[in-house]
C-alpha cells in the first residue's frame, strides 16, 4: 500500500482510457464512468490491488459474457428503511453506486436507510461506498462477499471469503475516520507480495493444506490454484488463542448480510463453474447502509466530539519505539493529497497491460 | 468460560434473589428483574465474567449513587428509524432493553430501527439485547463502550475500552448465528486467570507499561490500579503485522456508534473521577439496531440458507487435529442447555458474596 515504486499516471487522463475501454465493451458511459472513478480512486488511496490493475479482469468478465455490459438492475423489494437490488449480473460498482445512493436516501427520508444486492460482481473497495455518506453528514456502512479464500477456524479449506466491512464517520476539522478493512488477517495479494520477495509468511496469514499455519506463501497460493486445501486466516489467526474466531465470526457476518441476506451467493457457493470448469455468474452480493447523524444528535456536536476522540488518540503518548498513532483512513487521505498532484504509481506490467487493451480496443493511450 | 469446576445454584431462585437484593435497593421491581434475567443469562452461558459475580459493582454503584436506582429515562431525539435515549445514569440493562425493543419496533414499523443510549452503565452481555431481535425474525446489533482498557495500535496507554459488538441472525432447524466478542483479544478476566495460574500470557494478548507486548498477567493488572501505561491489545495484536489496526477500529467503530453518536463518554473520557478521587456517573453509551428480514428476503427463504450455511461449514473438513467447527453462539447455547437443568456455575468467593449481600439487604438466601 502506497509503494511509491512504478510509473506515475495522471489520474483524470487513466479514468478517462478506463471509460473509454469499457464504452468499447458496450458498458453505458455513466456505468463505465462509475467503474473508472472507483478503481482510480484505490489507486490514489494507495490500494492498489483494488485499482485499474483490475481492469483486465473486468474485461475478461465481459468478454465471457459471465458479467454483462447492460443488465436488468431492478429494486425487487423494499420497505421505507430497506430494499432488496437485484444487479443482473452487471458489473458491480454501478449497482453498487445506486445502491449506496438508495440506502442515503432512504436515510435523508427516515433516518436510516439499509440496501442489499444480489447477482453482482467484485464492487471494488469498499471504502468508496462508505464514504459517500459523508457529504450527506451521515455514517455509511458498505460491505461484500467475495472469492473463497479464508478457513474457518478449525477447518482445512476454505469456505469464506476475505469478505471486507467499511464503515465512514465525519468529523469537524479532523479527517474522517474511515475503516476499510478485510476480515482475513491480510488480503491474498499480500501473499503475492511475499513469494516474489521469497520471504517467510508471518504465522498467522495462512495455512497449508492440512490447515496448519504455514510461512510458506508459495505454497498457499500454489495450494489455491489446485483447490488442494488451506487458505489465508481470519484476523486473530489459527484457532482460538489469539481471538481467530472472532475474526472467522466478522467474515461469517459480512457474508450474512451481503450474501444470505439478499440471496446471493454464500460460503463456498458463490463464484462457482459449470461442469466444464467454466466461470457462472459470480453472484456477489453487498450490503450498504447510512444512517444520518441528526437522526441521534446534531451533526455539529457529533462532529466537534469527533474531533476531540481524534486529537486524543493522537496526541496519546506513543509505544516505545513508535512515532505516530493513525486514525483509520488518514495513511489514505494522505497517499490521495500527493497522488492527486503527483499521478498514481502502476505496476510496469499494469502499465504494459493498458497498452495492450488500448491496441486490443482502439483507444488512445495517451497518459 | 463454561468452566464447570464451582457451586451449581438454579437459575430462577438466583434471579428471584437478585431481584430482591435490587428491590431492598430501591430498584423498581420491572427493572431489578430486568437486570437479574440479564446477570443470570449471562452466567448459563457461561459467561461468568458477565454474571451475578457482577451483582456486588452494581449494589456498591447504587449505595454510592453513582447508579440511579429510578432515574429519569427519556426519549431524547426520534425519526421514524432512529432515536436517541437518555439513560439518566440508572442500570445500563432496563434502559438497554428498552432501548433494543424501541428499535425493534422501529423496524417493524419502517424495516429497520437504530436506538443510541448515553447517561448509562455497563449493560451485562451484549447478546442479550441482539438477541431479542430473533424471536421476531428480526436481525439484531449491539453494542457498548466500556471502561478504558485497551492501547491503540502505536500506544503507550489504554485509551479504549473492550467495547464489544453483538450480531444475532435467525436460522430455521439450526442454531441461531450469535456474535458476541469484545473488541480487544481478551477481556480482563482472561489476565486474570492467567495470572491466578501464574501462567505466562500469550503474546498479543497485553503490553507492558511502555507499550511493548508482555507475557506477564501480574504486571499488567497491577498496571491497571497504578494506571502506569499499557493495557490490552485489540484483535490482531500489537502493531500491524497481524492486523492489529483492524481490531483497533473495530473498538474505534464502537465507542463512535455508542459514545460519539449518543454523546456519551467516549475515549478516556468515560468513568470519570473527581478531583478526591470519587467516580463520577460512567456516562456509559450504547447503540442497538434491528433488521427486518423479509425487508429484503422472505423470511423462511432467509431461514433456509442460513441453514444451508450453518451446515456447509459444520460439514467442511477439519484442520489436522481439530474435531469440530464451530458456529458462534453455538457452544453458549450447548452451555445453557446444562445450565438450565442443572444450574448455573458459581465461584465459591461469588456465593460467599451473595450471602453476604443475603445478610446485609435481609434477603433470604434460599439457592
Amino acid at each position: 500500500m502506497g509503494d511509491d515504486t512504478g510509473i506515475r499516471v495522471m489520474a483524470e487522463p487513466l479514468k478517462t482510457f478506463c471509460v473509454e475501454v469499457f464504452e468499447e465493451l458496450n458498458v453505458p458511459t455513466e456505468d463505465a464512468k462509475i467503474v473508472a472513478d472507483n478503481l482510480v480512486s484505490a489507486d490514489l488511496r494507495g490500494i492498489s490491488s483494488h485499482g485499474v490493475a483490475r481492469l483486465r479482469r473486468y474485461v475478461k468478465g465481459l468478454q465471457d459474457g459471465v458479467m454483462l455490459a447492460r443488465p436488468e438492475t431492478r429494486v425487487v423489494h423494499e420497505t421505507p428503511a430497506t430494499a432488496l437490488i437485484d444487479g443482473g449480473d452487471g458489473l458491480g460498482q454501478p449497482v453498487s453506486r445506486r445502491a449506496m445512493q438508495l440506502a442515503i436516501d432512504k436515510a435523508g427520508q427516515v433516518g436510516a436507510g439499509f440496501v442489499s444486492v444480489r447477482n453482482s460482481n467484485h464492487f471494488g473497495i469498499a471504502g468508496y461506498y462508505s464514504m459517500m455518506a459523508l457529504e450527506r453528514d451521515m455514517i455509511g456502512i458498505s460491505m461484500t462477499n467475495a472469492a473463497v479464500l479464508v478457513v474457518p477456524t478449525f477447518g482445512r479449506n476454505a469456505m469464506l471469503g476475505t469478505n471486507p466491512i467499511s464503515v465512514a464517520a465525519p468529523a469537524g476539522e479532523e479527517l474522517p475516520f474511515v475503516l476499510d478493512m478485510a476480515t482475513s488477517t491480510v488480503p491474498r495479494g499480500k501473499l503475492e507480495v511475499y513469494n516474489r520477495k521469497e520471504e517467510p509468511l508471518p504465522l498467522g496469514w495462512a495455512t497449508d493444506e492440512s490447515g496448519v499455519p504455514t510461512t510458506d506463501a508459495a505454497q498457499v497460493l500454489d495450494n489455491f490454484i489446485k483447490l488442494a486445501g488451506g487458505g489465508l486466516l481470519s484476523l486473530g489467526g489459527a484457532g482460538e488463542l489469539l481471538g481467530g474466531h472472532k475474526g472467522y465470526g466478522m467474515a461469517l457476518l459480512v457474508d450474512i448480510l451481503s450474501g444470505v441476506l439478499p440471496g446471493a451467493g454464500y460460503a463456498n457457493n458463490i463464484y462457482l463453474k459449470d461442469d466444464s470448469g467454466n466461470a457462472l455468474p459470480a453472484n456477489v452480493g453487498h450490503f450498504f447502509g447510512a444512517l444520518r447523524v441528526d437522526g441521534f444528535r446534531p451533526v455539529e456536536q457529533f462532529k466537534a466530539t469527533m474531533d476531540d476522540v481524534v486529537r486524543r488518540l493522537k496526541a496519546t503518548p506513543k509505544a516505545a519505539g513508535q512515532g505516530r498513532i493513525y486514525i483509520h483512513g488518514e495513511k489514505e487521505f494522505e497517499i490521495a493529497q500527493d497522488r492527486k498532484i503527483s499521478g498514481v504509481v502502476l505496476h510496469p506490467k499494469v502499465v504494459a497491460d493498458l497498452k495492450a487493451m488500448a491496441e486490443e480496443f482502439g483507444v488512445a493511450y495517451i497518459l
